[in-house]
Order: structure tokens, then sequence, then C-alpha cells
């Protein structure tokens, strides 16, 4: 018997990142050094994950759902620049996300910031809500 | 119904930031690049916060409360260097913060620090007490 | 009696680094300054730990286990760079990692990027699954 | 009666920080600048913390109690640089660290290191044990 078939699914249903902004400025074009806010995902458990993101504001409605799938036994880092439909993140504005499956996964968060010549980076595992 | 209006709310009514220092000192005068300590704070359910924050400090007593509103379904990324009632935080000293609501939040930590010419960053989820 | 021997031990058996990204630059051959991650691992016990890694990737089937041993009452900070067997962790491809132990353990995760001629840092505490 | 008087106690007895290096370079001589890293404390409580601190190592045994008072309502902001009884912390040299009080109180870790021109930052809550 496979050993991934027998890897228990980890982690929470529901996790949220209070902090978040995209700076509108990178000093570089290269994609990877491109300022960015990424959820990095894991699905460790054996079927695939409907994920479904809801983006909050400080001065308008919520934006959601958005709805990406994250596959068995595969991480996604997915980046909040990336989201189209329903709708754009506004660069330069500070938002928050909540982030839910329909099993269990875990989410860490992170920004690479390139306003200035170098890179700054800040992680942090979201909160897992019950 | 809506959508939003279905949210129930998640986080916890207490948080705790142990490390706090506004750094003095900013190479730029952009109000996005001063040195600054952010306290990220989502409020994903329906009905507004009234949060109350405590600073601690390493030899005087306690500061507090300052009170804001983080209204329903909305986030808010306060910084501490905009505090000023009861006493603004002062620059380059040590503190740390108590964050408490009437309804369920999430907290989450940031400093931008532009001392030097480029900026770092850090980032770290609050303490969510019970 | 000695102090150690009383220390019980403390943590999860079951850890979650969601992000994991090597980059495949550095400006410094400086083995402390060139570009890695690592897993931050305590095991404060008085029995040694046989640990586990499994990595996940976006587009592939998990690679492991990584088999190390971290002694009693000792820390080991293990670069995912450095790790061989099964397989290397290839630079510049999103993973992220499960950490299993057989006995409790604690989990802490950074980032030393230096793709620029400065350093960036990130870190964080692991999830801890029950 | 006093507002502080009634602030109950919030946080841990036991908490682990899993990383710990303090970089021997810095390219600055200004105390704020120096590469240290910090455990930041806090007790809310209206009692004061007997704190205890443990430095684990990757090659010999650990090291300890390191005893100090963080009083009743007030912070304390920690440099691992600064431990010096029973012994200081060696430079360049990976280690980890349990922190135990008698009262509860909250841990967060960060890490300034000024290797380079810039200074790079890294913060996370600190686990805490049961």
């Amino acid at each position: 018997m496979d050993r991934w078939v027998r890897m228990k699914s980890v982690g929470s249903r529901r996790w949220v990142i209070a902090e978040g902004y995209i700076p509108g400025e990178s000093v570089s074009s290269d994609p990877a050094l491109v300022s960015h806010e990424t959820a990095c995902i894991l699905n460790a458990g054996d079927r695939d994950a409907a994920v479904t993101l809801t983006i909050y504001y400080e001065d308008r409605d919520p934006v959601g759902p958005y709805n990406v799938t994250v596959a068995a036994r595969r991480t996604l880092h997915l980046r909040f620049n990336d989201l189209s439909d329903p709708a754009p993140v506004p660069r330069d504005t500070p938002y928050a996300s909540v982030i839910e499956a329909d099993v269990p996964i875990v989410v860490q968060h992170t920004r690479l910031d390139s306003r200035r010549a170098e890179i700054a980076l800040m992680t942090t595992m979201a909160y897992a809500a019950d």
C-alpha cells in the first residue's frame, strides 16, 4: 500500500490572515522579485481541497469568493497579486483574508517587498480558526 | 440572503503582542515607508467591534485604554504611531500590547523598519488568549 | 538528581511548514550567508527523537521520508539545502513540509535570503498538528 | 478600584523558541543596531514573574537556568546577547531556548541582523506549551 495514501490530512478548515498589502512598486521586473503577498497552502490529505478566499477591506464590502483547488498531496503558493475573479486585489491598499476549505489544510502567509533595491521578507503561520 | 450576513465571526476576544518598538528614525518621509508598527485587525463578523488597547512598558505603569472601532466585515490596519489618546507611544522605547474586543477578532502584528536606506519587515500572528 | 533528567519533553509530534522556497541565487559564498531555509528543531526531552520529513510540491508527488535524529536535550538547525536522501530539494521551487517525530519536539521555520547584496530574513513557528 | 489591578494575567507558563543565532558581526556599534536576538516577555498580571531560561545547543548539554524577574504589569525585552550567568551565549552558534515562569506570561522572539550595511528583522510568537 502506498505510503502517501496512508498520510492522513492535517490542519484546519478555516484560516485567517489579518495583514494584507501588495506594494505597488518594485525595483525588479523579475517575476520572482516583484513585490508580492502569498498564501502558501498545503493539502497533505488524499482528497482535493476546494478552497475559497474572501478579501476584507477597510472601507468597502468584502470581495469573494475566490475559488481555487489544491490537489491532494500538493502545495499551492497562491499569490494574491494573481487573483482576478471576481476582482483583482488593489495595490497599496490594506486588506485581510479568510481562507476556507472543505478538507483540512495548512496556510502560511508571506510578503516579499521590493520597493527598495534590496528585498524585505516576512512570514507567519495564518490563524487557524476552529 | 446576503452571503456576508451568514459569515460567522472568527477569532478571539483577547490578543497579545509582546514585542513593540517604533524606531525614531526613518530615511523616508513617504508615509508608507516611515518606520512603523501595526496591529492588523480583522472583524469578519456582522457586529461592529469595540476594541481597546493597553500598552505595557518596561519601567512605568501601563497606559490605556485606547479605544477604536472596527466595523463589521472590515479590517483595520492600526498604526501604533498614530495612537494619541490617552498618550502617544514613545519612539525608541520597548513596549508590549494587549488588545481586547467585545466580539471575536483576529490580530496580526507587523513592523516596517526604515532606519536604513532599505526597509526591513517582520510579522507574526498575535497570541490569542482564551 | 540531574536537573536535565527531570526536564519533561515539550511540543508536538507533528508539524507543518506550508512555505518553502530555496532561492537559487546568493551574492555570498560564505556558508552562513548563502540563501537557505531551515527547520529549527528542539528536542527538550530525555529520549532521542527519530524525525522524518516529507516534502510536498505543486506539480509532483511528495518526496520522503527524510530521516534525521535529534538527540535528547539538543537542538538541530536543519537546512533544507542539505537534504539529499532520497533526493535533494530543488532550488527556486515552491514546496511545503511535514515534520513528524516519535517524541514531542518544537519546530520553527526560517529563511535567509541573499539574492541581493543585503540579506532578508523571515521566521515563524511551524503549525503544531495534534 | 484600579483598572490594572483587575487586569487578569494572560498567557502560558512555558514557552519555546526553537531558533536561536546571534550573528557575531555587526556593521554598526549603535547598541540599537548591533545584531541581537530578543525574547520579548509580557507579564500582564498583578504578581511579579520569576522567569527561568534554559539554552539548548546542537553539540553540548543545555545551559541554565538563567534567572530574570519581570515585574507585574511590565514588559521586558531580554536580549540573549546580555545573558551572562551561568555563561554567555556564544555568537555564530545555533541554539534554542525554553522559557518558564511561575505565573502566565507571553513571549515573542525577534532577531535584528546587521551583518550587512542594512538591517534584517524577523519575529514570531514563541510556542506556548501547556
